[in-house]
């Protein structure tokens, strides 16, 4: 087994205190189905255990599954896990158990556990890539890690070191990496989904006792082969007759995905069942994804559950990448987005003014009628970048263009960057590279 | 046995047209996670099966539980369930299957169930009362079978036929209420919480394709003895060393509940996991609750999970009970409230004016010092009725009045009257009588 570096937790943020501050007050009489924990504030804090990935238990699985073929209908059905998943229990009296790295299958929840009633739930979403070089690499895990423990915060989940988290992810992906991103399939990846459930098995409305830290692997069929709608060419029986590139209808003001005040920067549950509806009615009517507009101003926030960019020219001629700003807490900050950005400003500075800022959908039809629009994509992990080709907004489609054909420019160039950073094309700091434990050995 | 009326299904509202038109367009490209339902859209749409209370399969629980006396450490904890629990399967391409009534008990959830991940959840919340005439009673459970179906709907989850779902909770309740709600108990009740899960699988963000629609009946201490803050009594350790009533803490512009355009009025699970750092950040200051204010003019809207209401006189001096109205769905279509305000309308028609209207902390402000605010209250089923007594809004405490020391005047009266309905000491329509079960015949 290589080593995997696993050093002692380090003070994680103050987030922490308060949840310790705050769990243990109760009062009957306030819930909405009321609060029943009998506790007093009195009493002294017990000592909480941290988590703590360098305590890891692995039990073996000793029934693998067998691997299957790229593209085979078991890997767009988005349900075959690896042979292991990473759990962690919490409890608001002991803090963090002992870390299991175990046999991948079925959770048991009772009836009444929180997170089936109250949400009480926040995921995270990255990949390991398998590099051209044979390497493993995860793509800037620490952000993920981090945004991970502002969700959970969000929804009265407990705190963690997002360090530990992130060793336990490579943890996780050092063990099943070997065989399901085999070596002989450079430029392939696993979809690694970190998830947070509040497992209390009572039904009162208060911040959860109980939690359950889990990490599991899956596979995920290709929707990007380094164009933007490649998903169309590996299943042809979706293509539609038009142009590629994403047709997004954008949102109805009866219809709104998050709101100043509420939580749509973080990655819990309840932003994304109560956009289903919108959503399938957006397919229903041919488009691909909703584009999530915000106010009497129509402000474009989100294209589905993905970061939303555009490339124009102002009308005194300056050309600029502008997407939404995270100030007031309504988009994601997305760990492609913010890449994007950083790589723009890094490498295209002189030829593009790189601006986040409050824009509407009047500014953005404005920038199509005039010929200024020169591209417009959605960023995101299993999205990556996807060039927009349509927006029907108020009964008009505003065509998009996509310079080389199914993809903008900058689209093209940026995912181009990204992509070899993330198969070790171009050694970058952002590619974390994983070494492998051989589970023979 | 005694018979349980069942009738078969009698059509139910158009939003299954529209689940079955919606359900099966996929397209790959769309997705935030991506769809991979490779479905094409000219499959012949298969013959769905109706939720059908009829076909009832009944386990019976050969190892029931022993029955926790009244207010014990069991019933605080708000997890004991009685000895059984309804469940029934959906799925996108059969529809519902055989209903069942079997022992209470874990659910198996894969730890990619678009439930843990997505918020694809709703619920109910309804009581079963004995009565003091002996009977078991419902209060208006056709409103929350309604409900749940615009809940389900608002998240994407299957529609069904609301009557199937009461006669659901009927058979439960006619199974389990004799020992569970002892005649030798009358004016107790048992908590029910009808509810619905999407249990699909895989991780595609996507209207789910599998269902799990379950029902169980829990102890619940009893909040509420007839006063406004009985709880207290209930447990000392949490009096406080104020006047009884609610305390609520009015939230702030950075923590909205619920906005025009979201899903404020649907049981989503959505709507609770986070509100709950709002909710611990006030019990930690000492309230009760949040009371939740709405947009720059601090429209009041909700008093935690409950319907809030006012009682003031004008300036121009007509008594008024005043709550905020449905229209723009931010609020929560609450039984109690709907049944306070048309008992209200009914029986203090004279007296005062029932009026749902949006209404400001400026003008709730203004009503108490000018000494024009009567009384104030939260309504809900957990809650049932709950005089408040102060606010706390921008640094300042606002008191209110509570007539008859802890609870308001009408709150009392109105509150006499629903608890004679629902105990059976007033036969009333709202009180629906469910014949019990003789499981041993």
């Amino acid at each position: 087994m290589a080593p995997i570096a696993i050093q002692s937790a380090s003070e994680y943020p103050s987030t922490d205190l308060k949840t310790r501050f705050t769990k243990s007050i109760p009062s009957a009489t306030s819930t909405g189905l009321t609060n029943a924990g009998i506790k007093h504030t009195n009493d002294p804090e017990p000592q909480l255990s941290k988590l703590d990935a360098s305590k890891l238990v692995f039990e073996r699985n000793t029934s693998p599954k067998a691997l299957p073929e790229p593209n085979s209908p078991e890997v767009w059905a988005q349900n075959v896990c690896t042979d292991h998943m990473i759990t962690c229990s919490w409890t608001s009296s002991t803090g963090w158990s002992t870390p299991n790295l175990k046999p991948y299958g079925p959770l048991s929840l009772m009836p009444t556990a929180s997170v089936l009633h109250y949400a009480t739930e926040c995921f995270e979403g990255l990949k390991l890539y398998r590099g051209y070089d044979g390497k493993l690499r995860l793509f800037r895990p620490d952000r993920n890690c981090q945004r991970m423990l502002t969700s959970a915060t969000r929804v009265a989940l407990p705190a963690f070191d997002p360090k530990e988290l992130q060793k336990l992810i490579e943890v996780l992906v050092a063990t099943d990496g070997e065989k399901w991103l085999p070596k002989s399939r450079p430029g392939s990846f696993l979809y690694l989904r970190p998830t947070m459930i509040a497992n209390d098995d009572h039904l009162g409305v208060r911040k959860p006792d109980e939690a359950l830290l889990y990490v599991i692997a899956c596979l995920f069929p290709s929707f990007d082969t380094g164009r933007g709608t490649a998903a169309l060419d590996a299943n042809p029986a979706l293509r539609e007759k038009e142009r590629p590139g994403l047709k997004l209808l954008a949102s109805k003001e009866d219809t709104v995905r998050a709101w100043p005040g509420g939580f749509g920067f973080a990655k819990v549950g309840a932003n994304y069942g109560p956009s289903l509806m919108a959503q399938g009615e957006a397919r229903a009517m041919g488009f691909d994804q909703v584009l999530w507009l915000l106010g009497k101003d129509c402000d474009v926030t989100e294209a589905g559950a993905s970061n939303f960019f555009v490339v124009w020219r102002t009308r005194e001629g300056r050309l600029q990448l502008v997407t939404a700003p995270l100030g007031d807490k309504i988009i994601l900050d997305g760990v492609t987005r913010k890449s994007v950005l950083e790589l723009a400003r890094e490498r295209l500075g002189g030829e593009v003014e790189v601006v986040e800022r409050k824009y509407t959908m009047c500014e953005l039809e404005a920038a199509v009628q005039e010929g200024r629009l020169l591209e417009a994509f959605a960023a995101g992990t299993a999205f990556f970048i996807a060039s927009v080709s349509k927006i029907h907004f108020r009964g008009e489609d505003l065509e998009i263009p996509t310079g080389k054909g199914d993809s903008g420019n900058y689209a093209a160039v940026i995912k181009t960057w990204l992509h070899d950073i993330m198969y070790g094309q171009e050694q970058h700091e952002w590619g974390v590279i994983v070494e492998e434990r051989q589970l023979n050995a």
